[in-house]
């Protein structure tokens, strides 16, 4: 037992990770529970765009980088871990949210309001309708799921989400996620770094805490 | 009657704004009411740092802007509207969560996360603390309200919010303001563009819409 304390012990000092905006909604949760097991880890998250997510990762600049959609590069090792479960979401009392069976059809014929091109969730969307022969001309388009949650709230419109992002708003009813058929799309989020990198022990402690414990740490 | 329609009906075209990342939780919320009114608006809602608020202020790229904490220069005209309340926050079940009354140094002595350096949140604290010669050591930046509410949420620490980022976990009871000396902060949104600037119909509607209509569309 002390031995393992002492294990624990040497758990501590810097964790540098850059995550994509979307898993705000998870990584702190996932860092919470980590730093409870290691108080001594001294975390930097930091949140930005896919694009710059990229950019930090080829220049070696985080301990590893998590993002959804991975570009197919030798010179990467990616980790899966986590379900990202994207659904159609609709303000509570919309008129489609009874409905059972939809088609993406009848969807896209509503106000559709989307993340940026490049975006991850974006490229999800894009390359499920270019798969379909379909198009969407966007309503609206935002830089952050929680500017796209807040403006189906307000009954703008809806929108393809990361369930991740609405637990506590489905919970209390104030948004619904639509029954359309395809959906809910099942992608990974995923751990990344240079090939050939050697990680500190926090950040290999970390990235095995993510890889085993996620989804216990979240479905609560 | 039918002249209002009419009068109504001439009020469609783009709208341009560019918001501070924290109106994501009150702007799609005017913006939604708004767009009841007037469906032929087409609203392009660019949701950013303060730094480039500005800067897109200052470029003359948008109808108007909308900011926290305005810069005292004698080109610019503002327009104070809704109230900016924010409050120290901290998980459910927080030992401060029952004290009445608090000493701000006793919540500096939490784990304390802030936004960057040069966000306006993070200047208003940055004031606060300068003029009782206090300082903070914050335990993580994070760049986004939503991410540090969600690290709040999972326990890592306090922080100061805008109350409008919380309600839903104030509500639900997952989140606690604490009751902390000189606060909470009362602060003002305020939209902003250069003097002289000539403001479209549509622009100018929904100026008018804010600065009338806000707390009342906020405050159900």
């Amino acid at each position: 037992d002390d031995e393992l304390e002492s294990l624990k012990g040497e758990v501590r000092g810097p964790l540098q990770l850059s995550v994509v905006t979307t898993g705000k909604y998870f990584m702190p949760h996932l860092l919470g529970h980590f730093l409870q097991e290691h108080p001594g880890v001294e975390p930097h998250l930091k949140f930005t765009n896919r694009a710059r997510v990229m950019e930090r990762l080829m220049e070696n600049r985080d301990d590893f980088v998590v993002m959804g959609q991975i570009p197919d590069d030798k010179r990467l090792v990616a980790y899966p871990f986590l379900e990202n479960i994207l659904g159609v979401v609709a303000p509570a009392g919309h008129p489609l949210a009874d409905r059972r069976n939809l088609e993406i059809e009848e969807v896209l014929r509503e106000r559709f309001i989307t993340r940026e091109p490049g975006s991850g969730t974006r490229l999800v969307l894009d390359r499920l309708l270019e798969s379909r022969h379909l198009e969407v001309e966007p309503y609206m388009e935002l830089g952050s799921s929680e500017a796209i949650k807040q403006a189906v709230l307000a009954g703008i419109g809806v929108a393809v989400l990361s369930l991740h992002a609405i637990r506590l708003e489905q919970a209390t009813g104030k948004l619904s996620v639509l029954d359309v058929k395809g959906f809910p799309l099942r992608r990974r989020w995923y751990a990344v770094h240079l090939k050939g990198k050697r990680l500190s022990l926090v950040a290999s402690t970390f990235l095995d805490f993510i890889l085993s414990e996620s989804h216990r740490v979240l479905d609560r």
